[in-house]
């Protein structure tokens, strides 16, 4: 049911053709497709937020994936994030053209669909560790239409990498900052760079790094006003913000 | 020193003129401005970042407050943030023309100097206990150029109020979203606009609520991908964020 | 040991032909029946809540389980939860006629002994992920004797969902919303229906969700009072309180 | 508006004399009634939920508790909690015929209008530093219309106390049991009565009770299923959920 | 070295035929008994403490509390905690004559050695679940020499079993009670017995539970002063302490 | 009601003269002396428990506080806790002989009634900030009889000062030992004296201290098997617990 | 005593002319000078440790703080930290000559005594909140007998400022770093410079800073392997450790 | 690049012969050697810091390791540190004349290169469980040049043998001290010694030891000042640190 439709059903309900309740069942109805016993795709959604349905694979089993993804390639495209090495072997089996990037645990199939069109995001990372996540970041963005500069390995303990690269950073109308222990990054970041800047804390760390917690802290604690920040390891999170932004920039 | 001048520095480097330890020394030590025996200003800001200082009186007396203002108030004009009440009264009996926001704890003074374009900025409120953060957000962002569009008490539990006012926030650009206790407005709002959405959890609630802790987390959490959250009643670090955002949208 | 037997022996305790001590004695030392060696089951509780003892598999090896529904079925049919798929495929092989739910992780056999009469309760769920819990709840509230209408993958992100379904919820009589991550649907929930509600959080989510401590914390933090909340997963909690209530309004 | 007038209106959207969008407009504007600056009151709310506006006087001057008092006391009576001693004295000042409880920190005033019936609620407090929000829960359910039974200082540490009063217990519909430090009580009732039990943790205790989380804890991790919780201290919410089950039960 | 020894010693120190420096030395020399690369026992910790050094198997290789058991059986006999059973497969293959005891997870060989005298303790235990922690705590008091009453599955939810042994515990001089989840016996059995009573939490349940974190918590907010309480699961510690207590009962 | 008449009363309902229902009646009535509106004594207690009820100060009003002490000093003498200095020039000049301990925020009057036999109690304090809680746990072993030895500043830091003393505590029966901050001293003394120890964690430090919450973790992950811990600050639970072991020993 | 008495008291125990128990006795009582019902001096310490006695003001009264620094000022000099203005009035009118920092809570009197030869110390402070704790720690290292370089506002979002001072921390031998909200300055530092780096976390910050815990996990997280951290505040322990170090360097 | 080319590089920026922009290129991209796909090394490091890169194995696979050790051998001999026996296997099979310690979980490869003198360097451990962390940090002292002195089994629990031992420990000038649990033995060590103290806590301990948490705040919560303290288990930091110290006092 597109924008068309849903006016064309509006229209009804003034005229009388439609009852107001009937209208409400179907606005309600329509939407869901079962595509398995407990897998709900909402196709609605990219009409109501500009974002497409992207699979969240860490709660469904390879099966459950392999239905989505199929569904939703229908629509020109489809990716799948948090698919770990075992199931992403079953998912390639099943959808013959699928890619898989192992670090950030993503499936990906068939070309990206025509998108708004977004400005450049750079997306940036503090340490070797944080790049599964920085790369889940760098895909999703990709797939929603961005442009996307990867820069890695700046973290704070050698800041001559960062700086030789803050040029390039500045270029860019959005920043996706990725970064685990202490999360120093966007702080320095967030001085040197007056783009919108969204952090992702990583689960990189040990002992009291309480699995992303103190990263988390750290950067919602930071001094440097205008960051924003998303859940720990939240690539997906990051990236969509990212894209929403970066739309309004062109 | 403005661009200008750091130009011709960089300049005289090249040249010879100007040995490379000196211009470091130079670069360092000029934006040192001692107002007040603990307060140091930075003019430098605004030029790397887009953003002006802006005084944040919770850590400082109201002597340090009035001293800060002063010195900023030579660039057009000033505002200060988490001023209680007591201080606000020196404050005011200090700076002829200050004004204050007792709700927000804002003292504002002077016009607000040209600023970049900026785009719409909506601040919704979910309670009216919510509303001195939203204010102090609304306050900061206007501070920064920024037109502002003030949507108060459409929290969850009376949805019919917050459909009621969706269209007028489709319309902006940006959206601030301020709640605290369990901080579902951001949820049900990220479902209905796909606008860049920035949440400020606050600390109200008791109990459990932990002084925001739990709002904090619920917004992180939220299943709506692409909202992005700042520090518990940090007003002014969304305010920030949404401006530097709206920039881009003009 | 029925209320009739109890009733005689306190009648014998007033008429001095048992000893005080001696009764006490008996009402404590009859309803110990050791099936194994480290499972005690407690005929005296129905008597006692109203509410059957269920199986509560997470601590039992799939022997124990399989002892304890079989002398529960003796009362006519028995329920046991948190029965992973390899303790299921033991349970299943001793006990012809047992049936397994995997999602809910519940096996069931024999037929529902004469209960109650009870009105119908809405089991609604946020997510799809959501439904495990959801599922164990409607379960158990079948087994307890009610009716059940289930309500699925309406989460707060996609509204107009929830909306349609809502006439539907409200005509049942105790509501049971299952909900992970902000766990934001119980608070939208509230300020639609004016029926007993209580919220069960589930440890969906990742990163900052602590598992599920957050969503815990949003539902007792919620702004709609009258919502009663249960322990993370516990939809067994959620069911026995439902059904105590809905045994209210018939 | 109440519900006719609501019927009214959907009734002229069918007939095409109003349009959506207008009928949208009125219903969310018209119940908007600003008492103060920032005290906004929901008329609708009893329609929607059965229980009308009650006044959280927690973040609220004591010129905005009267306020608010004397608007909603147009209904008929009207009821503000978590009022202090300081404050309760302006406002008594301000509204002759006021009444206010001390321990339970709440302002009534006015006659209790009709109400739908309710059968009885238990109110049951374990130890006398939780009173106060013992009281508070039982004003509350009585000013939402239902009978309610006192039972205190019935703390498990003196066995006795309790046992002498289950057989009263057991006669309510509904039981409403307060309990901080371990919060052993519900437990111990849970096991002796078949009603629907409520349980309110209270901040009362010191050291690792940490304000009641420990109590909130305790009585969410009980073993005796079917037990419901609420916030820490919240007296309100445990009356208005006991009191939405207890008009089921006549 | 015994206290004879040690006597011996400290007397040629006086006498001037040892040195202070060189007594040190010895004394800090002899004790240090290396069974296996990583396992020093103490030989001295009886005479110190009174209690024999015990194999504590959880941070040790199977091997590692093969070699412990050997030297410390030496002394009559010795007893290892915290084996699982795979590596109790291992500890039973290489010292005939060993005991295991798979709830406790418990390994036991040779006699106990004579003890001083020690009056009776009551092990009490709320659930099946908590059986392990309570055997394990049975086994070590009955290894330190004590006579040890069990009491099993009389948790605070069926209040009956718990009074109709009262009289049975009160007849004991010290009391263990082991509780997971809310962790409500001790409170009750606090009120009812006038012994020294020892808690202990244990990390059964789940959710909000916290591994035990939240029977901990209530145990040390308990409202009956006069419990003390040991870390979670922690049976050795409560046996140790207890035999401590019941010693001096004799 | 003491034991006598409670035989008395049992016996009357084994001969029939009295109805269970009217004995429990009476058993559960009897022992509620209301002194205050909110202040309930059991003079049950002692019977129950060995312990005389005592005043805890914290939560309750002067004139409360006074009203307990009168009603209490029937028995021959009394004592209340956590009661500040304010409360405290109250609460001395309503009653004539009662005497202040400042430090220990402790007030007593009258003699201390016949008590049972008991050995002497070491009291030890690690720092000069824990002599408050190490002196409450002093004062109320006394109130029930104990004779004290109180061992102050011993601090792991200055190991001399403790090991000087060590001798004097081994020849006590029971030691309470009080630590905040590190609580490194109970972890020493366990390891020298091989008596029933209980440690008591106060809320001395800053920072990371937590308010005694490190302090207690430290104390139940001590390595020494055999000590028990108490509330944070809790000095009157060490006491009764070190009375009650006490009274084991003579 | 000093280590001559202490060398002659032992040479007497090995001549046999003072008994080992009566040297015990003395080497533990003779420390023990009372200047106050509960304030405890020890001279050994600096014998011990080569700190001397400080006087922490946070626990003790002005009167007791007046007494002590009176007391140790006898060795030459004395400091005590922590003291609150108002404590401080009283004390600077009870000890003629004694000087109060305020920022720094630091009361000092008299001149610094000999100390041990020491190499610089570079006390290097984030943020201007942060300026008290750093005070506090060049205070009271000069005390010790540092030199000590203070560098102030050189937070990692004004980079430039840091890095135009480098050069000058590089000469230092030791650096500790005072860092609050985030705390990523000791990060940038440390890899910066090859000095030993000790960094201590503040309160600074609100919200979920959570009165400096993320500060601290920030900076016991950090990247750079090498930077050590103490307690939050904690200047005077960083400034004990930086002078313990600089005096290796000497 | 080694410090005689980057001084070269600067003189061209001087001369003119390199532009500033082009000079910021080859600092930044030169040291980048990409040994692998996520595996980044900083040659520059033991430049700017004095301490050489070390491979942290915990995030990198066998084969990453090795390819690491290989490339950093060529300065002369690596060190790689949380490498399990799997992992080891693998990386010991590929580099001929590696060796692997179990405890440690350490890789070692070639010679230790010339490294600036270095004092001794104590190694205490409290407990045999603390054994491999302490090992960790020995096996890193002696490679970046330490001698080092291993001190094992001296918990407080048996003070003799810590009193045994403290002369050595006297002698060396920097002690780190590894302890978990209660992490008492840092305390009482920092009484006893007076030079620079780093204390590691360990995740030794069950239930409330919350993996090291509670020894890391006894540890920055510890009454003796001057002690500091890295992150739980971690021995590497302790290492660096301790050497970074030891260097200054040669």
């Amino acid at each position: 049911m597109d924008r068309t439709q849903l006016a064309q059903l509006l229209d009804q309900v003034r005229a009388g053709t439609v009852a107001p309740e009937e209208a409400a069942r179907r606005i309600g109805a329509l939407p869901f497709v079962e595509v398995a016993q407990a897998v709900v795709l909402d196709h609605h959604r990219e009409l109501r937020t500009g974002i497409p349905e992207m699979v969240y694979g860490a709660s469904k089993t390879a099966d459950q994936i392999v239905l989505a993804m199929r569904e939703l390639e229908k629509d020109g495209g489809a990716i799948a994030t948090r698919v770990d090495a075992t199931k992403a072997a079953t998912v390639l089996a099943a959808l013959p053209g699928a890619v898989y990037h192992e670090a950030a645990r993503v499936v990906r199939i068939g070309a990206v669909p025509p998108r708004p069109p977004c400005a450049t995001i750079a997306v940036v990372c503090a340490g070797t560790s944080d790049l599964g996540v920085a790369e889940e970041a760098a895909l999703v963005a990709e797939f929603l239409g961005a442009p996307v500069l990867r820069v890695g390995d700046v973290g704070v303990a050698g800041l001559h990498r960062l700086l030789a690269r803050v040029d390039e950073i500045r270029r860019c109308d959005v920043v996706v900052a990725v970064a685990g222990m202490e999360a120093a990054l966007p702080s320095v970041l967030g001085g040197l760079v007056d783009r919108p800047l969204i952090a992702v804390p990583t689960s990189v760390g040990y002992g009291v790094s309480l699995d992303g917690l103190v990263a988390l802290g750290a950067l919602l604690s930071g001094c440097v006003p205008g960051t924003t920040v998303v859940n720990i390891d939240n690539g997906v999170g990051a990236a969509v913000a990212a894209v929403k932004i970066a739309r309004l920039a062109v």
